[in-house]
């Protein structure tokens, strides 16, 4: 099929904007101070982040749904070691329309959560609610665990669409292809099994349309952006989504077009 | 199809109900003193509350299952927005069993906890079990986070609705196109994400009729019902449900019918 | 269809101790000493309850999974409402059936948790995994909870059968019409909603046989099997499920075969 | 079909993986000191430990996805039982995969929680992570709450393929003829409701494949990788799986091919 490049901004624009709408919401329901949901726990936050992930999908499903710069890069390796085409123009629209939709997304969030932020004391907390950091700060751990998170991520992604033929044709490969109910649980066991150390970014848009939010809103008390740990978030889930693009091919058994 | 307009305001009126008795139950049983999940957390009350829409739309598929004045509106909006047209004999109909609905099933909430209602000795608790109350009151901000939180519920049905071709056209536009899981579950992530500044309405007749319930019925040492208050979560809600309705039929990419 | 006696029994029997299995001993895990589960609070049960019925009906296919004379009543009960067709020979082995596995599930419940029946200290805590207890004892109010919450039950397991046309026109009517997912997804709401004041049986079986149970069974320091409670969570729920047997036909709106 | 005996062997090497990966590293999120999700409670391992198998199903379809010694064997048993063929030139091929598998994803967990596992000092957490452990220790009650989780968990499985005839006939039997949506959800019931007293092993290779990489691996302060009870998640998983194959023909009612 072809897709019309405006249309595809449109649809990560929109996609992305709504997870990270609901996705920062949740974390902000649970982290900031006065809130009804205030010390809900990580099950609550894993359960808001995958359920993000579920209407994200569903409003752009269009483009397929990649709403992530690691799921459109994974495709992308995938596309290169297996050799098929692959529509360079659209990459600058996929990877342009979810940052500026996630920060769009933070925007939001901040709105809906505004008295709540002037409220809070903690600096961390409100920088927690944007972006992602570490429980203990290390620089190859925390890549490591990025890695791995984001791995399984685009791997099992890869892995279901191609086991179903991409079921639904016209639709392009992306989050879409693995279907909004199944990729929200996926992100949920994600976040509930691999978030510890780093809070799951698995998602450079989602850490850095937020990041630059935060340091470009006023906010009332915020603290540092910490742009220190910012390129972590972004190289991790990057590489990650590229091994799984790259490993998909050879590792999942007897998919038509894959090795056998 | 030609809707029966007795049976719309019957499987609305049952619908309604339905998701009141059971969304008003969650928040009876996770406040009120002495129940068996009292203290049961944020979460619980997310997943009551989206599983109450569960089963009220599973009741309601003959009209579609509004049971929300802001998704009647937002698919009227909708319709206006894109020129369709419109059986204005209805809109009171539905509009109309969902109040009555929502009032009867805080009714029968009541007649399911009474005893607990009886034994809580805060009047905070009990108004809370019936209508919604902000964590931090402020008229502007308040109405920003449920115009927000319906936004997303209309949008992402509108666009479910939509990219699926509505599905079963046998089932008018509703909450039902969206199939009766993914409701619930965006229900919950809504709540989950987006319900700790003002406790999520996002459904007038959610919160008017039950206010109405908890001001009549015979209640032991009952408060205010917070009258005051009480217009921001039927003025809120509408304001995104009609926004959503205007805003998706351009801002959804690549849908037939929709803006290309 | 006709249905074969004796797969009727084994299939109700099979599915009600299973159902019976899980369940209860979901609330072991979370209530008695010193298990890895413990103290994990209501949402927790209301889970482990739901997907107890998911484990319950998928093994119970053939005899549509009642697995709760509440069930297999109200069915009746709306059967006779409309007029069709029923097959009395099969009453007493769907209820013989369910009693028989109801209890056959709590001792293998009772075998799953031996040690820690054995070091609980508390009596209450060693009947409450068997059996439910009223919060707040009142034999009026706590009947009407389970009126109502059971009505729930069977009221929306026919609504979706009868929307769907009993989709699946091999299976006889019964919780599987609505499907192992929906159905567990329903009774985790029912329970998180409704369960807060009498611990929701809404199934006769699932209580009277687990306190045959109790009764019968040589669990270390246990107390009484409180029999003057007992009939209420038989009495509740068979009202409450033949309510919804006679009421569904005429309050759910627009389905072939109901009033119109 | 014919399977490939290399990819039988990849398929399961890679499902058993991702299912260890994802299952220690929840219990590492809950239990190590300083994540994200410390202290999250019994509930959200559950869900972690389901969604892992979710995730370890869609990528190991080619093989049905047995990714667990006990399915293996039980579907073995269930063949021996109905005198269907048995091809057993690929049984060492999955269970070798499967132990191996699980040996790795155990490493990558390890690798994903490192620096939690170097700051936490009680031993027992970190074998916590790879293994599972009694809660009270007895090798009689031990087996036999691991017999009763894994026959509930092997006969969900035949229950349901066999009612739908294993629906997709490109699919070997396993837990994918379940699917991965309902097998997840079965084990976070199986867990809810049975991992109380052992911590629901269930699975051969998830106790000793991790269990061997404890004992291999630097990790630091580690204490016993307790040898002595090691056996006890092997043989009662096989018990437990061997008796559902056995009997899952004949106690399932009504079933193509099922004693009727």
């Amino acid at each position: 099929m072809d897709l019309n490049p405006g249309l595809v901004f449109l649809s990560e624009l929109v996609g992305t904007a709504m997870l990270v709408l609901l996705g920062c919401g949740v974390v902000a329901n649970v982290v900031l101070k006065g809130t009804k949901g205030f010390g809900g726990g990580f099950l609550m936050i894993n359960f808001g982040w995958g359920l993000a992930v579920f209407a994200g999908v569903i409003v752009s499903i269009y483009s397929g749904a990649h709403i992530n710069p690691a799921v459109t890069l994974g495709l992308l390796a995938q596309d290169l070691a297996t050799g098929a085409d692959y529509d360079w123009a659209l990459l600058p629209i996929y990877l342009g329309a979810q940052f500026l939709g996630a920060f769009l997304g933070a925007v939001l969030c901040w709105l809906a959560y505004k008295q709540h932020f002037d409220v809070e004391e903690d600096p961390g907390a409100k920088l927690g609610t944007f972006s992602t950091g570490p429980a203990l700060r290390s620089t190859g751990w925390n890549l490591i665990t990025e890695i791995i998170g984001t791995f399984v991520l685009v791997f099992v992604v890869i892995a279901f669409g191609a086991q179903n033929g991409d079921a639904d044709a016209s639709v392009p490969a992306g989050l879409a292809s693995l279907g909004a109910l199944p990729v929200a649980l996926l992100v949920v066991g994600i976040g509930a099994s691999l978030g510890g150390p780093t809070g799951y970014a698995i998602n450079p848009a989602r850490d850095l349309g937020p990041r630059i939010a935060h340091a470009v809103l006023p906010i009332k008390g915020k603290g540092s952006s910490d742009w220190g740990y910012s390129w972590i978030p972004i190289v991790g889930p990057i590489v990650g989504g590229v091994l799984a693009g790259l490993l998909a091919p050879t590792m999942i058994a007897g998919v038509a077009g894959f090795a056998a």
